[in-house]
């Protein structure tokens, strides 16, 4: 059965059908497709297209549909897609009057319009587990404020911070993460319905109508860039990479931090996996397989793009392929940050292994640095003067407190007894106190402002 | 010279210098490097930590050395990036002063901030291009709005459309173009400067200033965070792919309206070129290249995708690898918006041959479908039966207006003389009067409003 | 059931489970796994580490269990993989002995193996299919020969060609596609199996055994970049890009030849589809689709490449992603290859229609520039006449066979009469006798030799 | 100037001219367009097209221009492309007979010429740099054989291996990237030249004859395919994107094994840089860079991929864009190689840090399974009992060794005293007999093997 059959001779060849059938993925958009065909409905009631009795029928009937589909594991291909199955199974109980649903509906729009709504469900989804993901970090980051480690550039060790400090950094990812999906959801947020084929329709339909009960602010201006246009696809696929990105950084943090030389953390049997021959091993498979699929969604995001690339107005067939990307990303994303989240909340972080790093090296360094500009020396000379010594050290194999005030003079004579206040991690790092650094002070507050804007306990 | 060489034994190899390198394509941010420079040196002063008399030395050199940097085509590589250049003129200008204006500064925050002015600055030149494109486009629209074509769906004759009303799709998607650059801004309107290396500092300045100088709304929260992030050019590179896809788009469209089958478009010799071997072609480069462009947009957009992709906190040196695909993708789409907005401003629209089309093949079917809808018949049995009537056309190689109402009749008796008048194509665009529709007297409508909202003329 | 669970206090949280299993794809792999499985099984009772009894017993309920998974139709999940499952229905018909089989094995080795294996398989039905289609395009090239038309540079009428050349060209793009599937099978065609976990065995084995079972060349050289590296995968769905990338450019053709502007070909009912709305359309449904689908596949090929970015020796979990992208290219592949043949397969080329669009312009111009050259005139020289020529022919709408033998003296007094046999496009066409020229008789024989090297017919 | 504008009346617009220019890059093959037009040339003599009194003034003419080419830095725009300026030159230097270098030649076949032999050149400088590196690599591996360290799987420690194993895993890698480049040389190995604008000329020239004279083995087969094509292009992206991968997995370890935390390598400063505002760092810049450099390059196959999607046959503008992606691709490679063969050639492995991991943990667990094996417990009994053994130890705090043989019998009554040789790491290592493991005889044997069949020393 398809809907638009009785023009042709000769029906399709069997390969050709099930190369072309959409059903076996967008059977996940039934949810969408039943509101918006209610949607439409009512609209067409309420111009007087459909009868109030036509009306009563058919809701009825599609809630059943509904019903019906959710329990279907596998949709016959013979349908084509799910908007066909839907109709199909409308005329079964309502027969010959199911065919007033499609008045001035194509596919084009609707589809459209169910990838709309799926996205606009979907992204309220992702939002709040992120925002579930956030909470943990707020928590982790309240309880470990006093853990302090080195901050790391290069992978090296830079300077020392509070462990809370570093997670926090992933709480403002993750913000901007979720600021980015919903001004998506803002921006497309417009009623596809009624653009019909593409060009609009002569039938006296409402748009307005409704936009209104599906909750879009408006209909979409122009039925050819309505029904052609992906760019809303293509905006949460790039959204979902970019928190794909994010979350990837994290793992590999997490990947490194279980390693036995590291050990900053100790990972939940709850989360890691052993090996099949080696029975010692517990493997940091969620933190691994996250960053891996990292890979996945980006990959979504440019067979998107390829596809759309040099596609003319309006409609074409390519676009049937926005769908498998669209619902691959957008799980994997939410599987992510939920795995990911479930791995972080019950992660032990190893304090006192962290804190063993900070004794190695010159973490201090650049703090004797800025001791000496706050002596009036210009930064870039109490660089200089600060390189040399770690040379020294290196090479004495000394550390700073382990540096004479006699020896520091050598190097600049503005050294005084104070210099050796620097070496106390907790006061460098309590020292970072301009705006969004890693002071304790400022943490706390910061945490404390962030609950209390997002509403937190 | 380099900034960190205190340090070492013995220099970088020579090889390993130029591979190491960023001057060679980081000097793009010179202006955006002083700008910073002046900012944080304004601040330095009200913080009393760069005094007057320094501040306006400094300042009137920083100023010196934009100029004469701006003169120079190739920055020597020794210089490894435009920071250490800038702050080696200016060591050169004032002496050791100079050293100062890096106090409480690391080259990790400094980066950020130039790529954000950088960002600043190209996205209104962006937008403004964008604009510029979109007056083109309502300029034809209001001359070609009585020029009617088929629309297409799958490159197929669908229904007959006024060309305004094909043009102004593109509007509506070059509008959602600008809003996204423009809120990627918004979103990242955050001063990164006094994050320095990555934990903040312990000199006492105040980051809300420099953010108030350089039109920040307020600093970023968590200077790890801020050094390591680059979602923003993520971003950024995410938007121009979109808009390539959109121009992308056009430009096929050109592509095939230029070919002799279609001759829908002239395009003027200022765009075309020709052959070296065959003297008659007038090409399409412009419409070609910038489709091919598309290409080269995406692919930085990966390039950075990859290149964050399981990188751990904070700063890395993978990070340089942002900034060539930064500027490639924000010159490129700029160029290619003004590229194609010349092509499209002579171009010229072929009217009869785009109408002859109309005549070819049954346009009017979704009408006739739509006129026994309006008759009661539910759609989908409407479709059935025009999808009868054109077999049988096909079969008599006759068109619908050569149908006689017997024969009409014939296959649905609902049929009366007043199906004839929609042969008429003029009427078949007029009647789509669903908001977003063709129908002429909407479009101009929708052009009036829409040079209203963007006070144009 | 894990194979790994002895050492874990506590069981992997159910989600995580879900996150982290593989089973629902991997179990494409069965047959593979079970072929694996019987080698190694094999190689051990060579080495006496497994007896003949239990060999016998063991390789009877494998061969059972392959039966009985193609039955299956959704794996249960907690067996984790394909691996886990065959062992546990082996645990359950041979009991303990069946714990022998893993012996000097990893899953890390088996599943770098089955996937040689399904690769070896499924290439073979790729080159198959290729040259399925080359034959179709060989019977369209046989058939088409006196089928002339312009060929396209820029979608402009370039010069006249034999439909024959234009299908030949789509004939070495898939032989070139066919050789790199054969290259890449040869290059990796070595054994992993025996490199266990990541370092070899001390496990008295043969791996030189199992490698000429399974037919490959040699045991590969490296257990730690065996289980580590997938650069086979990576080629393989480089390979199959390259090859989408091909099909899609004669798709584009098609669609573009299946307009009604163009009306080159005609395609089948058996693989087109019409539309909901409007009963008119003979969509090209394949032809768009497969175009699309080449997204798809490149988005594979980077989704494996960002995946394998920057991962360190040896296994990580992140290589668990390897498969689906790796799965979908391979089947894509295949049944757009199909696909596209039997849309080939079935159509008609308009040859009436080519023919016209040669009367049309000048795409004689080339060959009266040759005509020049040939009487001495140095080709630039003459590709400037001519361009002066056409420039002449524009303003006064005439043809090239218009222009009186006089006229023609006035742009270079070598023109003679014979200039007007250019004009028959039978002529042009043969003219072209350089090597891979399009003349007719160059075609025949390139044809024959072609059937006569890959022995068909 | 342009070798097209005889036909138009007016000329380019500037913009236009400037966005659609591309010898700003094309300049890079004025080598290859010199020597691909010196046998175009040979052949058009040999042909009887040129004399030899043309032929000699036009070669020596040719060679004069790549002279002087050599020295320019900046090509003028005007030119368009670098064929163009070559022509110019060459008129300017012969006058009229310049012209007839251009027969039966189009830029579409001759810049696929060029591309050829650029490729040809720069893969032969890739496998170079290649082979160097894994001259390196073979350096260290003789050197470290003694090094021992755990082999990783997720980044834990799985079993002890020699240090010489892990860096052979690379060695192998290295060598499929270089046999890549190879085939894919061998594979395009035939000469474009003659196919002129796409479809062959009647001009009696020798394709066979240029062929030879450029090192081809044949001809191209079919003109269209020729100037359309470029899998060759992908082929050598793909290629470089690989080896890119790898490379970026080097990398990754030497950034990881760089830590404080791990320490297993020292890099020399002459590939090191500094902070700009700690002054201690040593970062490892060379392998960050390279690693995010791997995204640049895969970008560039993106692109280009992108680029090619859906063009009709046969030469579109959009083909311009395959050249900076191809040079920039195969630079970046290139300058990869080289720079992490300067790193490593001079970096230190320090090998009690390596050492003193495997003492941590149970990297003897796998070996103690083996052992039972050999006893002939079935494998997977032997690993659930090790399983069960480590958790012991893990609760007591105890490694294998110091588990007492009463204590190893309550696990399994086959322990005998010999399980205590086990706990030898060297023994461990050499114990991985099995071809392709790390047992440091084979290892010998296997460099020496290499070596020899490399022919290096």
């Amino acid at each position: 059965m398809k809907l638009w059959d009785s023009r042709f001779q000769e029906g399709l060849d069997k390969f050709i059908e099930e190369y072309t059938e959409s059903i076996s993925f967008d059977h996940k958009l039934l949810e969408e497709d039943i509101t918006g065909s209610i949607a439409h409905l009512k609209m067409l009631n309420k111009c007087g297209i459909v009868n109030d009795e036509e009306y009563a029928k058919i809701e009825k009937a599609l809630l059943e549909i509904l019903e019906e589909g959710k329990k279907i594991e596998k949709f016959p291909i013979e349908y084509e897609d799910i908007h066909t199955w839907v109709e199909s199974k409308l005329k079964e109980k309502v027969g010959n009057i199911a065919g007033k649903l499609h008045t001035a509906r194509s596919r084009n729009d609707q589809i459209v319009l169910d990838e709309k709504l799926y996205i606009r469900r979907k992204i309220k989804e992702i939002v709040n587990e992120l925002e579930e993901l956030q909470k943990t970090i707020i928590e982790h980051a309240e309880r470990e404020i006093d853990a302090l480690l080195p901050a790391y550039t290069h992978l090296q060790h830079a300077q020392p911070i509070s462990l809370a400090f570093h997670l926090m950094a992933y709480f403002y990812m993750f913000e901007r993460d979720i600021d980015r999906f919903k001004t998506t959801l803002k921006r497309h947020n417009k009623c596809p319905l009624g653009s019909a084929a593409c060009c609009g329709t002569s039938i006296p339909i409402d748009r307005f109508t409704t936009s209104r009960i599906l909750d879009f602010d408006e209909p979409t201006e122009n039925a050819m860039d309505t029904v052609a246009s992906r760019d809303f696809i293509l905006e949460v696929l790039s959204n979902c990479a970019i928190t794909m990105i994010n979350l990837s950084r994290l793992c590999e943090e997490i990947v490194i931090w279980n390693t036995d030389e590291f050990s900053f953390i100790k990972l939940s049997d709850r989360v890691t996996t052993g090996s099949s021959i080696m029975p010692q091993k517990r493997n940091p498979d969620v933190a691994e397989l996250t960053r891996g699929k990292a890979g996945r969604v980006i990959g979504n995001l440019v067979s998107l793009l390829v596809t759309l690339k040099g596609l003319p107005l309006s409609y074409n067939r390519d676009l049937q392929e926005d769908k498998e990307p669209l619902f691959d990303s957008i799980e994997t994303t939410i599987n992510a940050i939920k795995a990911v989240n479930i791995m972080l909340k019950e992660a032990t972080f190893l304090r006192e292994n962290m804190r063993k790093q900070l004794e190695k090296g010159y973490v201090e360094a650049a703090d004797v640095a800025e001791y000496l500009v706050k002596k009036g020396v210009p930064f870039r000379e109490a660089h200089r003067i600060v390189g040399k010594i770690v040379n020294y050290l290196d090479r004495q194999n000394k550390k700073f407190k382990e540096l004479s005030l006699e020896e520091y003079k050598k190097f600049c004579d503005l050294f005084e007894k104070d210099v050796y206040e620097i070496s106390d991690v907790e006061k460098i790092v309590d020292s970072k106190k301009s705006y969004g650094g890693t002071s304790r002070e400022l943490l706390r507050e910061q945490i404390k402002n962030v609950k209390m804007k997002k509403n937190w306990q």
